[in-house]
């Protein structure tokens, strides 16, 4: 390495670095999603972004365990950064298992990594809010869910009318492909090719389904699937009697009362990618679907006994960081994270430094959040930094205000001003 | 990979999972970093834990460096888990030199890692409070910084007793160095001997000065420098005139307006280990020195120049998330987080589900955290999860409340009911 060479000051590929006006967005959404994980008795939980990398293998689809970022430490062991939280989660459920008191929910806002070319301005980290419920058998998990993440999205400023929950359930899926001939064995291989529809053509899945081994006529019976619309289209094929039918109905009969019901649509074409769903599956679009899917999640009751823990019911949501600020950018433009508070407190020579200083250390005290200039300036100068800056107020102190001891607190927006105290 | 081998539950070693329970001392010391610096007008920032490796070495001192978590992405680029977050800042900075406003004063929450032995309980991996201002000379920048940090430290609820900040200025050690005959040449190394006092015995200390080409003389000299107990003392070696020494004066004076002069305490033996600070450096420790550095940090004048950006005076402090829990826990008790809030809410049999799921969404929507039981229950067993659970009151509604079209809120503690209506 050559020391006197420049370095690149960008961030490493396909990674973010957060100015403080990117963090107006980042937090206006972080602190979305705590509050509405808060409102909903969602408790909180953490791990570290490095991960076991058998873990991680486990339980992923292929297309996810190729695009892990691993490596090795200083021992020889095999680490990896995490591409999705889920995993983790079933790992320290499982080691607590006899300790922990089920149904459990539980929130964590976890950066996530994937290794994927850099299309789209798809970036290779994000950070992906988790909601989940773990041992709870009734679609009560699935709304809960449901409604916390519509309380987040309320809670940064979309309004209702701006997206959809498209939801389905895989067993309803798995119960048409049974009734049209086409094996248990086959579903797995059927759900990820289906997922694809949309990103490639349908004459690349009908070709991946027959590499599975499926006939031309199996083939065409999954595509007329997708065709069903409503539940009683699903119900004339699956039989009145489905119960996959039946946790549908009561999931949309429950949005009624959670006051979800106008954003949550029956979609027979939501599969979602990774290969652990067993139930109800969903995912959130814009109305215009002009953007990727803001989250998704579903049921994922084998995983705990994929991993080698107890079989135990879970729903899950990720809910990333990415699609969602696109689609608020768009809807209320760049702007709209601007946010002016506190105040910003300056000095005109250096002997009126220490009455701006307690003016400072006051306010802060009293929980306002103070901008102390850190030296002297000439008003034209104060007022011209104070302008640009986050403050909605402010407070320069002059010799005069100092032998008066008081101050004019300034309303940067309306010009306002009010008489405060020094000391 | 035997995908019917049993999994390890743990973490990988050194990282860290979070329950709950963990949660709650995390959130507590997170909420307190955040309030802080947003009361004293730092602005946030943040960047991807993935760093160039390039950078990170480029500045960081040789013992960091042997630390450093690094891998190969797919395309071949060497790639690290940050050690520490000031090189990334210094990029980001030098990246927008010329769009920013100086002085800077921003805040991070960033997760550092180090690839350590794990004596002592360490852990590979941390959260940091990175507070940094970019482009003030003066110690004005120092005390803002000092004063910021006492403030987290008292919103997490740490009394002002209970520590003291060790301040020190390395350009006094330059000066007294200097006059004692050691050529500047050799300071750094002076520097990171010196600071290893303590973690080593003095034997071995000398013998790193003398592998450095001190001769015995110097060595002695180096030592003697460490007995200086006061600024007084330190005045009379280094001369009246020492603008090293009137910078640590004003510090300390400016610390009396700021309130915080009770806890700071001049220290010649703080040094700091890293490679490029430049001023006052400063540690801060529990009074009873029963544990490892609570923060630490100091002015880098010459960082942003290392990288290959514009010259720009800054001083900047690591504050990590696990000593000052060992404090907290050691002064407070381990259960002193715990926080009993919001409302538990539950049902004897499915036909009052609607009601207490209306009556949860009632509650959230005023901003209420509410735990809904997803199931019926029996009272028995209702109260028995809603004395283990966080919940502050508990409503459980039954057949005649509904009928009333009131339940009871009880205060889990006191015992207390009120009445509130359904609907």
């Amino acid at each position: 390495m050559n020391p006197s060479a420049p370095l690149s000051f960008e961030p490493p590929r396909g990674m973010r670095d957060f100015y403080p006006e990117d963090m107006l967005w980042r937090n206006r959404v972080f602190d979305a999603w705590r509050q509405a994980a808060v409102a909903f008795g969602f408790q909180p939980y953490d791990a570290c972004v490095v991960e076991s990398l058998e873990l991680l293998q486990r339980k992923s689809g292929e297309e996810v365990s190729e695009q892990i970022y691993h490596f090795e430490d200083k021992s020889g062991r095999h680490l990896a950064l995490r591409p999705e939280m889920t995993p983790t989660l079933a790992r320290m459920v499982a080691a607590r298992h006899g300790q922990l008191t089920f149904p459990l929910k539980w929130f964590t806002l976890a950066q996530c990594f994937r290794y994927e070319r850099m299309t789209r301005g798809r970036k290779r980290e994000h950070y992906q809010w988790n909601l989940d419920i773990i041992g709870e058998e009734s679609v009560s998990a699935e709304i809960e869910i449901l409604a916390a993440a519509a309380a987040g999205l309320r809670a940064m400023g979309l309004p209702d009318a701006a997206y959809r929950i498209r939801v389905n359930n895989r067993a309803l899926l798995a119960e048409l492909l049974a009734k049209s001939g086409i094996d248990a064995a086959y579903h797995p291989a059927v759900f990820l090719a289906l997922d694809k529809r949309g990103k490639i053509s349908d004459d690349e899945i009908a070709a991946l389904l027959k590499a599975e081994g499926l006939d031309s006529d199996a083939v065409a019976k999954a595509f007329e699937l997708l065709a069903v619309q409503t539940l009683d289209q699903a119900a004339a094929l699956a039989g009145a009697d489905s119960p996959a039918l039946a946790a549908l109905r009561e999931l949309f009969s429950l949005a009624e009362v959670y006051g979800i019901a106008d954003r949550l649509v029956f979609d027979i074409s939501v599969i979602r990618g990774l290969a652990y769903y067993t139930g109800i599956v969903f995912e959130a679009f814009d109305t215009e679907r002009k953007f990727r899917a803001i989250f998704g999640g579903g049921r994922y009751d084998s995983l705990l006994t994929m991993i080698g823990g107890a079989p135990t019911p879970a729903v899950g949501l990720g809910f990333g960081d990415v699609v969602v600020v696109e689609v608020l950018k768009d809807l209320l433009g760049e702007a709209a994270a601007a946010e002016k508070r506190g105040v910003i407190v300056g000095y005109m020579f250096p002997e009126q430094r220490e009455a701006a200083t307690r003016l400072a250390r006051t306010l802060r005290e009293a929980g306002e959040t103070v901008d102390l200039q850190l030296g002297r300036q000439k008003p034209k100068q104060f007022f011209s930094r104070a302008s640009a800056s986050t403050a909605a107020d402010a407070v320069f102190i002059g010799p005069d205000d100092v032998a008066r001891g008081t101050a004019k607190r300034k309303n940067l927006a309306t010009r306002e001003e009010t008489e405060i105290p020094l000391n």
